[in-house]
């Protein structure tokens, strides 16, 4: 007799603790066939994706081979493919490579960037995922500078030192921190036409304060230090218009060559994959033991699933959260594959809330405790250090912040994105004609 | 009175030294004004891209801004642009983005990869010069084992499963020798469908011996121990075609599914640039002073320079040459600038050949001095980290390879090139179909 199969969709933290709790579970319960499957060949750190899309830190620090992370576990097997679609009759998962037969589907494929049916700000206005994504926002930031120091022209120089971050969570805070502290620190010596401290750097919010998840004073301190730091910091402010040379924002302009959308995100499609019940942002709704209603064996996790909290406010898409619907679901699946009938609903806890803004500042919020300064700046970087997968990953990030902080530099300042045509470079910039004899 | 200004095209070992050194003696002898163009914005390490093709290192540990390196200067200016033409009577620089007027010119824009008139080897067998090709090369390594790992044709794993090194010079050893050690150690606990360790590694070499610049003896210990680590080494062997599924030698046929060059080199179009005399590979013929005949204001630095040492062979296109090179340049155009004619020539100094074989194995010879074994590595890898630039890349190079050596990991497995479309995957492995069931 064969033993149930298991698939896995996603190799993100909620993908990657089902596949473990499974793993752990099954050994002592029942034995389970496991296949993960993923379309990169990474787990990525997502809460860290803003410094390498900054120059801070390279993107291997912060990825890790699947395969490598789940080699332990003899009955779990990895593959690199894309998902296409799921039959549940048939109870197939279809890819572009093969077909994965299941008896059990855990569905963990997360979200991507949504531009409110905008599609078309995509391509100016690029969103932070994943590990491509933040190579091609660095190349972009670092290649502003670069045109903006042969530019002859005052407002097309303007324009290509003011970098616009849309959208007032964590990612674009403390995108906007770190940005301002590369043109202010790290780059101020290295220009000789043009002075990078200028540069106007202009985060966005439409709501009324940035950090909503935060409580007001911690969004307002956050505010505070963000401003401190030189940046514009825009609330009650809605992104009307997107394009190559700048934003609208209603009646006002913001002329920019650099936009960085933070502003919201859509699941992947897999709630068309199973035809089920999704909120507007393609989430699929949930049963209270994150199966999918009708569908028993088939599971949801992490920033996939819609699900409510015992307050009945919806889970947050964050990594917390994310592990913690998976480890639920491989310790049901694990369970279920032994008889047990047992169904204890899904029960979130939440740690907390924190968000750095820049050098030595940032807020943290656990249960009824508050920091903020540069106590809730260390407290956030060795939470971070803690969570990252891999001893040398620890290690080198570890490293690497303290001389940052030390030194002012970053150390991954490389403009390559394997394909510079997607960089997109205003044609001023291309085609201006500085007199050389002024150097 | 403006101060004559120096073009330098190139930021590798030749412009950056070349640069350096002007800098350094314009200061004591009389002001010029300094542009160094590149359309990278880094210099990168070339003796180390073998280690970011093969997941060791991370591009930013071996690579820095060019800006950077140079922004304690305040007489030279940093231009990130496409060198598309010379202007030797106008004396002006043509580039994609401005142009440069020149008082004296240093042509440092080094060489490409060769494929002796067959061109169209270049997409299927990539070479190595570049982070990008790094990369590339990086990517389409590790995805074999991914095609493999869901192969269900035995022919078709065998094919994604070796891998084939052009060329028997310190890349083509290092690169073979790196990635036996990837298939044989990395690689072994993370798949379940195939054994890595059964990876064919072929490296052809269409001379006598490998590392022919070393002396025989050396050539035969490199090749002894490449074959202990399970390399098929071919001498006396040329490829006669090379094409997506793999390379014929003469009537002999090897299946590959990923092939790297590292068989010879040409010159960028610099010659063609300034009409100059130039050898089979594109290299400018230089006087004794590195000018080019007929234009005393124009010098040639590095790989870019065809020279010959004092006993009439040809200066070898490694790093330490690059940068005697340029030195003498800088040195040469300040003291020119500075109304001295004195024109002692260039003398090559030949510090010693190396090249790794891989763990605790390399060849290294200084003068009458020869090292093998574990004391030629640990040779190896101090001279290495001593010549990175930065003290951070330093230390993380370091760490790395500690880390590495100790634990036979890699940190950097990451397939992502920017366009997935670039990596060619043979169509075979595309559409097969396993049955999950067996897994």
């Amino acid at each position: 007799m064969t033993s149930p199969r298991v698939v896995i969709v996603g190799g993100g933290f909620a993908g990657i603790e089902a596949a473990r709790a499974l793993a752990k579970y099954a050994e002592t319960l029942a034995p389970v066939d496991i296949i993960l499957v993923d379309r990169q060949n990474h787990h990525c750190f997502q809460p860290l994706l803003y410094q390498v899309a900054t120059a801070a830190l390279s993107p291997a620090d912060i990825a890790w081979p699947i395969r490598s992370i789940l080699n332990r576990q003899p009955n779990l097997r990895v593959i690199m493919a894309k998902v296409t679609g799921v039959d549940t009759q048939a109870r197939i998962v279809h890819t572009d490579e093969l077909d994965l037969p299941y008896d059990y589907l855990v569905l963990a494929s997360g979200v991507t960037h949504a531009y409110f049916g905008h599609d078309e700000w995509e391509s100016v206005a690029p969103g932070l995922k994943q590990l491509e994504d933040a190579r091609h926002i660095r190349a972009r930031f670092l290649l502003a500078f670069e045109r903006a120091e042969i530019a002859d022209d005052e407002a097309l120089r303007r324009k290509l030192l003011t970098f616009v971050i849309v959208g007032g969570g964590p990612t674009g805070v403390e995108m906007a921190g770190s940005m301002a502290e590369v043109a202010k620190e790290t780059l101020k010596s290295d220009f000789r036409e043009i002075d990078p401290r200028m540069s106007r750097i202009v985060l966005i919010e439409a709501g009324p304060r940035i950090l909503p998840a935060l409580p007001e004073n911690l969004s307002n301190y956050a505010q505070r230090a963000l401003e401190k730091m030189g940046v514009e910091v825009l609330v009650n402010t809605k992104v009307t218009d997107c394009d190559a040379d700048g934003v609208s924002l209603g009646d006002t302009r913001i002329d920019a060559s650099t936009i960085v959308w933070a502003a919201g995100v859509v699941a992947s499609p897999a709630a068309q994959w199973i035809h089920a019940e999704h909120d507007r942002a393609g989430r699929i709704m949930v049963a209270p033991d994150l199966s999918v209603p009708g569908l028993q064996n088939v599971f949801v996790a992490g920033d996939l699933a819609s699900v409510k909290d015992q307050d009945g406010k919806p889970v947050p898409g964050i990594a917390p959260a994310a592990k913690q619907m998976g480890r639920y679901i491989g310790r049901l699946i694990a369970a279920r594959v032994a008889g047990e009938t047992d169904n204890k609903p899904f029960v979130y806890s939440h740690a907390g809330d924190l968000a750095t803004v820049g050098r030595r500042a940032a807020v943290v919020k656990i249960g009824r405790f508050e920091l903020t300064g540069f106590i809730g700046w260390l407290f956030w970087g060795i939470a971070h250090i803690y969570f990252l997968i891999g001893l040398r990953n620890r290690f080198v990030v570890a490293v690497t912040w303290l001389w940052s902080y030390l030194t002012f530099r970053r150390g991954a300042r490389l403009i390559s994105t394997g394909d510079n045509n997607s960089v997109v470079i205003p044609e001023g910039a291309r085609r201006s004609r500085v007199n050389p004899r002024s150097v």
